[in-house]
């Protein structure tokens, strides 16, 4: 396989917006295109991510439209991907394979969402269409109330007092919020504090509407091509060192609702490619749907053992300027918000930044290898990609 | 790139089933896995194809399911691809390619799709979600309507007054479900004359009922291997020679609906990678959603002149002992049926099955070549396959 690198990264404001999925994509699309040096004419392919764009708009079979919202050769086949929240990660995944195969040179991916058209009676069932639905949505079952289940767990699990937990759990909220601050892409740029984490509403107990990312409209979309060929457009690739992508679906398979295997088996993957290890992560925008999940996530990738995550953000670990890594220095879902099909792509956008140096009062300094990590469903999908300033 | 092949291709009979999505896609599923001599355990991802499984049973993110239905490892990823009536030849092709590239050795890819289950009063208006939503379903613009107008058009355009041309279309009405008559896994295993087709009642001036394919429950699935493997496994594997995928997506960028821009994309790709032209074509199971469908595609293959192909099924050209090339042998869309997102997988099972010599009463005597052809929205997908049963 050749190495492969992303040329170019764009994404929309997050947040909420009038533009059409189609119209969003198209702003981000052209500006990845556009920072490659590239024009629309040079894109070979489209993998295009949505989800919900039946719900949002009646819109089925996007990735064609899109395709032509972008001026893209007829020539340049359009791919619509969809895997949850996973969508635009998965997306990126395989546009880089098939780049890195040689069945394509250059190529543009990413994805788009209006999630906040859903309507507030129907947005929590139309979103749990992501579960299972013989077993699990029809159960009653939805995303709140599964990180809630696996928060409870965890408390069990490792002795920690719920009350605890809960206020080291907010310290993420906190922190994903700071880093939001500096961000003007974000959904949310207000910090926040403790107290307000604690007093705010409760969704499903014990999670606190803090404890909740947002939905989100947006797009984000990057340009991946041939390293040789990355050379000669930009003076900046940033390459990828390694990927990917495992399934886990019903959770009735999960055994350990605070271990997603299907992240387990997915990192691997992805360490493996890249011959490196958890030490080695400098930043990492990780998939924080709810604050439990990033302290699940920074165990399941090995930068703390199992059980040992819980006070990271409240040790200031993980902060900007943290002793350890560096974990959602955009915001993250938290702050930044959350356009389901568009995720993957906008979390690949920050940590190409971040290994530029363009990330500005966000920077994280000297940043050289990055980690993407993004989850689909509950639990049931699991996309990984790790970037890397350095060519081979 | 490494040539692929198909081990093992199956398929549910298609027609209105009660099973679920997932209980139908892991019918075909198993048998083809079982067919290439192999267990779930050896697949090492899962292409997988649904158009509107969100609206049928409330289920997004279903690759993830059907992943867990067959069993298949955590480490191996499941993907869903959506191209509209295209989906499953397009998982397939994706399948292919990272075959093909030494990203995995045995792979499963597939579709499934309960399109006998949206509920009348709106299942003509969820189908067209697959056209462009701002500019044309929200002005009325069904499938049928467009095909009408290509209708209209094709006999304007090549001089054929339009009772004529309505009799060669129910020529191709009457070839394809003579051939489901043969098929035990048709939708419609009955066979039709010119006059039933001439009298039906009408859709979209001048398509009648049975110039319309119907929808269909149903799923299939294919195992695709590198060739070296493929061997071990089975003693007649059938080699992919070429493929092509293009976009075209909206109307307003079609020019002339006679001519499906993205098909003759898509055919040219197929051809160059094949190495072949049209006149090497044994056997084609193409895209006839509507009769007109098949004429229009017979002339971008370049099996017929443009304006040509309009007569070749009432002249016996087209059928099994045809005198040219067999067309849609397996009844086609119109009388196999079309669940949409696995349409393109049910193609491919029935080309392996010709070039095999496994089709019984319908077999394409000595074929050596086959095409796949489908075709997703309003023109907007196209996607094609070349098969053959020799190795390079």
């Amino acid at each position: 396989m050749r190495q492969v690198a992303i040329v170019g990264a764009a994404m929309t404001k997050f947040g909420v917006s009038e533009k059409t999925n189609l119209e969003m994509f198209a702003e981000a699309g052209l500006e990845a295109i556009a920072r490659s040096n590239l024009e629309p004419r040079d894109m070979e392919a489209l993998f295009f991510g949505n989800c919900l764009g039946d719900f949002e708009e009646g819109q089925l079979h996007m990735a064609s439209f899109a395709h032509a919202e972008l001026g893209l050769p007829v020539s340049a086949p359009a791919t619509r991907f969809e895997s949850a929240c996973a969508t635009a990660t998965v997306a990126t995944r395989h546009a880089a394979l098939l780049v890195g195969a040689g069945v394509y040179d250059v190529v543009i991916a990413g994805g788009t969402e209006r999630a906040t058209k859903m309507g507030t009676p129907l947005a929590t069932r139309t979103f749990a269409m992501a579960s299972q639905a013989q077993h699990e949505s029809s159960a009653g079952i939805t995303f709140p109330g599964v990180f809630a289940m696996a928060t409870h767990l965890y408390a069990h699990k490792y002795g920690i007092p719920l009350k605890d937990l809960k206020r080291h759990m907010a310290g993420v909220a906190v922190k994903n919020h700071y880093h939001g601050s500096m961000n003007p892409k974000a959904h949310f740029q207000k910090k926040i504090d403790i107290d307000m984490v604690l007093g705010g509403m409760m969704v499903a107990d014990p999670l606190q509407l803090f404890d909740c990312c947002p939905f989100s409209d947006g797009a984000a979309a990057v340009v991946v091509a041939n390293a040789g060929k990355a050379k000669d457009l930009i003076k900046n690739p940033i390459y990828i060192a390694g990927m990917g992508q495992a399934s886990n679906g019903p959770l009735y398979l999960q055994k350990d609702l605070t271990r997603v295997r299907a992240r387990e088996a997915s990192i691997a993957q992805a360490y493996k490619e890249a011959g490196i290890g958890p030490d080695d992560l400098d930043v990492i925008e990780l998939h924080d749907c709810f604050t439990i999940a990033e302290i699940l996530a920074l165990e399941s990738f090995g930068v703390y053992d199992f059980g040992k995550a819980y006070d990271a953000a409240t040790k200031g670990e993980t902060a900007l300027n943290g002793a350890r890594v560096v974990v959602n220095p955009s915001g993250g879902l938290k702050a930044k918000g959350h356009p389901i099909g568009a995720t993957g792509a906008a979390q690949i956008t920050e940590i190409v930044e971040q290994l530029r140096g363009e990330s500005g009062p966000r920077q994280v300094e000297g940043a050289c290898i990055g980690l993407v990590d993004t989850l689909g469903g509950d639990l049931g999908t699991v996309c990984n990609i790790i970037l890397t300033n350095r060519a081979n």
